[in-house]
C-alpha cells in the first residue's frame, strides 16, 4: 500500500472541502431550494470555512426546459450574484457543465465579468476529447477548471491510463475520482487516487474526490482518498445527493482538524432547513435498493425508482437487477 | 501501511461471519423479539452460510428482571434448542456473558450438554482478569471463548499493550476489536488490528471486530480489519445494534467473495421481519446524534435519548456533549 499523507492530528493545509449540497441535491428536487435555502447555506459555508460551494449547473436552456427546474439547474450569473453580491468573502464559487448539456461558448461568460471561481466540467470517460474542449475554453476565460469522470467504476484500467495522458497534456487545474454509482470499495479508490497521483504530481494538478453513499462508504472513501493525498473533498450538507447521496459535510469536518473548518454553522443550517426539508417528502440517503445496485456497479436508477415507489420487497429487486444484463 | 491479506477477487478461508442480531438487537427492544423472528433468523443464518449466531446474553436473574426482558438476555439451554433443536447444522451457536453481569459458575453448563459452542466474554480494558477468569472457566467446560475489549476507543496504548500480554498467555481462543462508541476511523482500526495480530499469531488466536455505525464507518471499518488479517467479522441484519447499529450482514455478504455465502435469505428475511420491526417503533440506526458522540468519543447514551425524544436542534446537543467534561 501507499504511503499515507498526513495524520490523524495534524492536518494538510492543501485539504480543501468542496460544498456540492445545490448540484448534487438539485437533482434530487429540481433545483427548486427557496430563495432562504441558497441565502443561509451560502452564509453556513463561508462561515464554516469551507472551501468552494457549487451553485449547480450551467446547463443549456435549449436543452432543459426553465419551467421544470428551479434556477441551480442554469446557474444564470445574475441568479448567484442575488445570493452573493460580489462574493467578498474567502469562499469560491463553482458551477458543474454537463459534456454535451451546455451552451459553454454562449453560457460561459469571461471570468473578469462572473463572480464564479471555479468550472468542473463533468463527463464520460469516452467524451474527454469534448471535456477537454470545455476545459480549455474556460481556461482561457480565466477560470479555474476540473475535469471530473463520471461513472469511473465502469471504466476500463486502459481507458483510465488513456484518459490520463491526455488530461495531463491539458491545462486543467484538477481531476476528480467521481464513484457515481457508490460501487467503489476504499482499496479501489486508493488504487486510482494512486494513479490520478502520479500524473498530477508530474503535471502541478490536483486530485479531488466525489463519492456516493451506496454502500455507506462515502465517507470512508473520502478519508480514503485525502489519506492517499487526494486534496478537494466534495460533500454535501446532510449528504444531500442523488440516490443515496454523498458524504455529508458534518461527517468530513468532524474529522478534518484545521481550526479554520468549525461544524457549527453546518449544523445549524442542517436543523433549520435539511430536516424540514426531508419532512416536506424531497428523499435522499442509503437504503436498501441503494446497497444492492453499488454492490453491483449499477447506475442507481431502478433503486430511486424503488425508492420513489415506496417498495420494499428487497429480493424481487435483488433478482430483477441480477437479471438485467 | 501494513500488506493487506486477500484480494477483492479471491477469498480468505479463515473469515467468519458472525451474526450478532439478537444480541446487539435485543439492546434495543430488551430481547423482546418473537419466536417466529428467532426461528427464521436461524433459518436465514443456516441457509445463507453464515458461520455463528450470536443468541443473546447469558445475564444473571439475579441481577435482571426476568419481567422486563425478552428470554435472550439469559438464553436459558431450553430456549435456545427450542429454536435449534440438536442443532445438526454447521452455523455455531454463540452466547455473549458480560463480565460482573453473569453467573457463569452456575449458568454456563458443560459444552457436551449444550448446544452452545462459543462464549463471548465482553469486558472493559480495567476487567480483564475477571474476563480471563470466564474464559479459563469456559474452556475448561469444552467451549471456544473468545474476550471481547469493549469501548476500545478509550483505552491507552499502554494498558492494551498489557491487556495483550496477559491475553496472549491465556487459553482464549480470540480476541475482539470492539468500537462500542463508534468512534474510530479505519486508520485506528488498523493499528488495533496489527497489534492485536501480533499477538494472536505469535499464540496461534484469531482476531475479530465488532464495529458500530455511528459515523456510518461500521462497514468500513470491518473491511479495513479484515483486510489486515483480522478474521471474524460480527454482522446484524439490518445493521441492528445499540444506537447507531452495526455493520450490516447485507453490506458484508456483498462484499466477501465465498461462494458459500448468499445475500438471498438474508433480503428475505429483511423484507419479512426487519421492515415491520421498524414501523412498529423500534429504532436504531445512524443519525446526526450519533454521528457526534462517535466524533467526540462518548458512550451513545446521550444520542440514544435524544434519538427517543426526537430531538432535531442538533446544535444545543452538539453544545451540550462539549460541556459535559
Amino acid at each position: 500500500m501507499q504511503k499515507k499523507k498526513g495524520s490523524l492530528l495534524s492536518f494538510r493545509p492543501d485539504i480543501k472541502v468542496v460544498d456540492a449540497t445545490i448540484r448534487d441535491g438539485g437533482l434530487v428536487n429540481n433545483f427548486h431550494f427557496t430563495e432562504d435555502f441558497i441565502k443561509d447555506l451560502y452564509a453556513a459555508n463561508v462561515a464554516a470555512g469551507v472551501d468552494y460551494m457549487e451553485f449547480g449547473y450551467k446547463a443549456s436552456k435549449d436543452i432543459f426546459d426553465e419551467t421544470e427546474f428551479g434556477p441551480w439547474k442554469f446557474c444564470e450569473e445574475e441568479d448567484i450574484r442575488h445570493i452573493v453580491g460580489d462574493n467578498d468573502t474567502d469562499l469560491k464559487i463553482a458551477v458543474m457543465a454537463d459534456v454535451g448539456r451546455c451552451n459553454y461558448k454562449r453560457d460561459i461568460i469571461p471570468r473578469s465579468e462572473s463572480v464564479i471561481d471555479l468550472v468542473r466540467v463533468a463527463t464520460y470517460i469516452n467524451t474527454i476529447p469534448a471535456a477537454l474542449e470545455m476545459v480549455e475554453h474556460s481556461k482561457q476565460l480565466g477560470y479555474e477548471a476540473t475535469i471530473n469522470i463520471m461513472a469511473i467504476s465502469n471504466a476500463k484500467e486502459s481507458e483510465i491510463e488513456e484518459a490520463l495522458d491526455l488530461i495531463g497534456k491539458s491545462d486543467v487545474d484538477g481531476i476528480y475520482i467521481v464513484d457515481s454509482y457508490g460501487a467503489l470499495y476504499m482499496e479501489q479508490i486508493e488504487e486510482l487516487a494512486i494513479k490520478y497521483l502520479a500524473m498530477t504530481e508530474a503535471n502541478n494538478k490536483y486530485v479531488g474526490i466525489h463519492a456516493h453513499n451506496n454502500q455507506q462508504l462515502a465517507f470512508a472513501n473520502t478519508i480514503a482518498a485525502l489519506t492517499c493525498g487526494v486534496s478537494y473533498l466534495d460533500a454535501t450538507v446532510n449528504g444531500m445527493g442523488r440516490g443515496a447521496g454523498n458524504c455529508a459535510t458534518e461527517q468530513l469536518l468532524g474529522f478534518l482538524k484545521n481550526p479554520k473548518y468549525d461544524m457549527i454553522p453546518i449544523l445549524k443550517f442542517l436543523e433549520k432547513h435539511m430536516t424540514p426539508l426531508k419532512e416536506s417528502g424531497v428523499v435522499w440517503g442509503y437504503n436498501i435498493p441503494y446497497l444492492l445496485t453499488g454492490q453491483m456497479n449499477r447506475h442507481p436508477r431502478s433503486a430511486i425508482a424503488a425508492t420513489n415507489e415506496g417498495r420494499t420487497d428487497f429480493l424481487n429487486f435483488y433478482l430483477e437487477l441480477g437479471d438485467k444484463d
